[in-house]
């Protein structure tokens, strides 16, 4: 049952705009429901969604609520139980994605979308995994049905899916391709990639079909949309997959629908936040069964750039907005 | 075992362009392979891919052939089986698709890629059912996911595939909002569609959002591509699909990629005729099992516009290009 429901620390969202408007107040705790359990967060990790929030383009989904605090993914230890809690207890380190609420000193989660923290990750790090692994493995394997022995076109290597996909691709027995700036090639080659591209010298389909021999990628991970489209229907091979889970280089694109049809290729936009409290729980179930045994192996491991303060959170947003970064940005609580 | 391998007469094209390439010749019939039947072609009809072919735009599949004799789809009778055919007899009415080669007295096929024609469907007649009917069920279905309850937007609903479509959603207990010229309105409401949008004065964006209380359709099934493919975009539900099976409107768009994302949809570009052989026959067994019973029951007949014998396939040619038929155009052999 709900333990204290005393202030807390949080990021409200008070107004829209640049990474100012995130400023640190004390509002009541929340109170774990029946089937919830009330997390002591020890971290949380920037997302680019976050950004959006923040400058009002990308509000929760569901009812407003009193108090907008952002955050997307934890990492801490449970302190209290709803009264048909059954699987986590008092003390139990967990982690996972939720729709807000995860830059603040407690949050609620159902139990079901709880995940354990695996043993050789320690917490605070922890905060680093849950949505860059979810929307990697979502993306990846469950919608574009990569399996061992296939090839993935994973664009943004070097950002915090970018870093988690190229591990994945390596732990099931895939082949990568992976795109990134000049200065993170030797970091996404560290990760694992098969193949590293320099989009500012290379053309990506060129090497995607020196490495597949002509046939093309099974998926294409793609954060970018734009111009990026059209050159994604030329690297997936015929039945294959593209999984676009960020538009950054542009809303719109002009499609050769043509290459679409022909080459039957399958196009699936998709993002975790906006999806029903089932679907989140059915992802974080199922990422938990396939992943965390990867993670109690050493073969993941999240990836973090630097760690900051909550009250380093303009800042951090600042940084994750240069693209400076190797990885996520996780911020401890 | 081989019958005859006696002279057939076929539509063999020496050169493409117009329907004037269309020739009737002696060429020596197919002989079945060890799992293969001999078909006596009764019928044949005339799909919007064999025009492109013609016009030398989509050469059959595989390794050239000899002779390139058009053709899709046939019904017929079997003349002859291979020596491990198991499931069908001589004497067998039979229907499917093929790569190519039903513009023909003969053909031959993998025994396990023709069906049986359902009792309530005379030959030549069932000529006009494997295409649009594998087409519409396999996109509606098993690829869109479509199910009792749900909605389907259909797009050229008096197309030859239009028509199958909009019976397959009654039949399976959906509900279609479909598309078509003003004289073709009549003809989709007798079929069953429940809303029937003349896309030269209505909007069918609109009439989605009227339809299902501004939620959305489950599946698009879309011949159209071009300008039509932002709206499918915003007339498919969170989580909904477009299937994409022609671009008679263009072959490329200029296309909301965030709206793709943010709705979560997916975007299948298919055809029947490029899949191999494997694919073909599941997709024919799959249909065999599903849509038999719909026509034995009679939820499910073949709309013919008119039939036409092959020394007309010229005229035919220049008919469905006119696009003036509801339903298919039939070819006695």
């Amino acid at each position: 049952m709900p333990a204290t429901v005393g202030p807390m620390r949080a990021v409200v969202l008070t107004s829209y705009g640049g990474p100012e408007v995130l400023t640190i107040t004390d509002v009541p705790a929340p109170e774990p429901g029946p089937e919830e359990v009330l997390v002591d967060v020890a971290s949380t990790a920037i997302n680019r969604a976050d950004l959006l929030q923040r400058m009002g383009f990308y509000p929760e989904p569901g009812p407003k609520k009193e108090h907008e605090i952002p955050g997307m993914e934890f990492a801490g230890t449970v302190a209290a139980i709803g009264a048909r809690v059954a699987g986590h207890a008092v003390g139990d380190r967990v982690m996972g994605i939720v729709s807000g609420g995860a830059y603040a000193e407690q949050l609620t989660v159902h139990e079901r979308q709880a995940m354990s923290v695996p043993s050789p990750v320690g917490l605070p790090d922890a905060g680093a995994i849950p949505e860059v692994f979810i929307t990697a493995y979502d993306a990846l394997v469950l919608q574009g049905g990569l399996a061992s022995g296939g090839w993935a076109l994973v664009h943004a290597g070097a950002s915090g899916v970018g870093t988690a996909a190229i591990q994945l691709v390596r732990a099931i027995g895939a082949r990568s391709i992976v795109t990134c700036s000049a200065g993170k090639v030797a970091a996404c080659r560290e990760l694992g990639a098969d193949v590293v591209v320099d989009y500012g010298s290379d053309d990506f389909v060129d090497a995607v079909r020196t490495a597949t021999s002509g046939i093309g990628v099974d998926v294409v991970l793609d954060v970018i949309g734009g111009d990026y489209v059209a050159r994604n229907l030329a690297s997936a091979r015929f039945d294959g997959t593209i999984v676009q889970v960020g538009v950054m280089g542009g809303g719109t694109a002009e499609v050769p629908v043509g290459d679409l049809l022909r080459r039957r290729i399958t196009w699936i936009g998709t993002t975790l936040r906006a999806r029903p409290v089932e679907a989140k729980i059915a992802v974080s179930q199922r990422c938990a069964a396939d992943l965390l045994p990867l993670f109690e192996s050493g073969s993941l491991r999240p990836v973090i750039d630097r760690r900051m303060r909550l009250d380093e959170i303009a800042d951090a947003h600042e940084y994750v907005a240069s693209n400076a970064n190797v990885g996520k940005v996780l911020i401890t609580i």
